[in-house]
């Protein structure tokens, strides 16, 4: 009753922000994704009669009672749904880079998913993992696919799964992480999906989302960067829009993050084809063609307030693995 | 046929941002302000038979052209008021802090209006000289009145025009103007104004307003910092989100911009009662009740990329002067 799976993480061209149902993890919007080559994870689970309760390890490493708590409940829907009560050992391990760029609860609770069901004989098709992976952690029903992912909000558990939308060979765009800060959020992303409906700016915002989301989706399969890139820009500062108007107001943004956005402003006007998304944190993801990945990085290396670098293209979604 | 009139800038705790007529002025939405005593413009006018065309000095020196032109345009409609054809002197004085903490344009024309008006010898009272000053500057409707005074939006020429609140005694405000760039303006307020229909967050914002301006009106009757400091800070913001998402983005923050609005946030958690608003521009407006000013003044001096900084509490309306 053993299983292994490797998931990554993804960027978000149109963001999640806002819980329709926390129990559920229902979005309020929309979203489309890349999933990334560079930062990902890998998940090993093995059911076992003899233990008496979940066991985590995250690096090698015993896990926080609340991971533990977070994951025994994840599986807790695994074990009701395959009819089983044994408890699991989970083995986690990171290829993150470091420096807390990127969102790691997607590719983790993607990974646990994929390897809790094949553990437990589950067969779950792609939209069945999309929606279980859900639960765990809400952007992590777009990491099961690799490539470029739509999760469709929906209304209900049902409803509120991704769906592929060009695998990873399809158009090879790169995140260039510029790292300016990595201090633990003051808030949660979880306190702040609750927050996301205090805000007078957040029905804009949604309204926004509905006209950039097929921009977003035609600019993907068309491999148009100028087409995609504005629409990108747009909703990560619609985001924080609603995350500063929100009672108490929220502030990823740290002055580097303002710095780097008039930086990809200048580097675009002198005809660098470079565009920023930017996550609930203060670092900057910029977003360009391959082609041109090694100027960005150039650019961005002569920044002194840039702390690190980190480098993603389009990866995989979920890959089962032999157990270690 | 002259005149000498002072008048002071005001800083808004509601903003103007969106114009619904661009030749009369009229905004889109109703603003509060507080007329400043340490950023005035005094400006003498003479309309005089012998002139062939309008003469403009600012602080001694011929003006350029463009604000020649401007105030000429000006002077036409107080002309026509008057039914005088004659050209005028003018010789317009700031006594402004350095560094372009605080816009100018408001000062200037309300003290243009009340001279030139004064000269031709028409008796305006103070609705008809904001109305006209209003043509000058939108703003400048304001700076009519002294101490805390209420711009009525409305639909034309008419139903457009100041209020006063409160004088400047009844509380004694103080602003504190953390300079942190003088750089000029790569957009000009006219055209940001012209840019905000652009934004899909605009309508938000103006329903904002309507329920910040009672607010703001309440707490400066009352003398309640603490209900006007929330309102002026959400609708600096507001008007800024209203910036970075037209069409093109205006971002007038500078990475320091945003590092004072997050010094303000932790001096209020360590109970200092201090508040931000930001005009277009990086500089960031630090109000306070008189009592706290000396602690906010120590605190700003700490930070080393704050270049300058200029304090202003509340000042008088027009005042007519004898021309020197």
């Amino acid at each position: 009753m053993r299983a292994q799976a490797d998931a990554g993480a993804n960027i978000a061209f149109i963001k999640y922000w806002g819980v329709r149902d926390e129990a559920l993890n229902l979005p309020l919007n929309d979203s489309i994704s890349m999933t990334l080559d560079a930062a990902r994870t890998t998940t090993a689970v093995e059911f076992s009669p003899r233990l008496a309760d979940d066991v985590l390890t995250i690096n090698d490493k015993p896990a926080s009672e609340a991971a533990l708590r977070r994951v025994s409940r994840h599986l807790d829907l695994v074990r009701e749904r395959a009819g089983v009560t044994w408890r699991a050992r989970v083995r986690s391990r990171n290829t993150f880079p470091m420096g807390a760029g990127v969102a790691s609860s997607a590719a983790a609770f993607a990974a646990l998913t994929a390897a809790a069901a094949a553990a437990l004989r589950l067969e779950l098709d792609g939209a069945e993992l999309s929606r279980l992976a859900r639960r765990g952690s809400g952007s992590a029903a777009r990491s099961v696919y690799g490539g470029y992912v739509w999760w469709h909000a929906g209304t209900d558990d049902t409803s509120s799964f991704a769906e592929l939308l060009a695998p990873p060979e399809h158009w090879d765009v790169r995140d260039v992480v510029a790292v300016v800060a990595t201090a633990e959020k003051a808030v949660s992303s979880a306190e702040g999906h609750r927050l996301a409906h205090t805000s007078p700016f957040l029905r804009a915002r949604l309204a926004q989302t509905q006209r950039l989301l097929p921009c977003v989706r035609e600019a993907v399969l068309r491999r148009e960067l100028a087409l995609l890139g504005p629409c990108i820009e747009a909703d990560a500062l619609a985001m924080h829009f609603v995350m500063m108007s929100s009672r108490p107001p929220l502030f990823y943004w740290a002055p580097e993050t303002l710095a780097l956005i008039k930086a990809v402003h200048l580097w675009r006007e002198a005809g660098l084809a470079v565009y920023f998304t930017i996550d609930a944190g203060p670092n900057v993801h910029l977003i360009c063609e391959a082609a041109d990945v090694e100027q960005v990085i150039a650019r961005v290396q002569a920044l002194e307030y840039v702390r690190e670098i980190i480098v993603a293209g389009p990866g995989p979604g979920i890959v089962l693995q032999e157990p270690a």
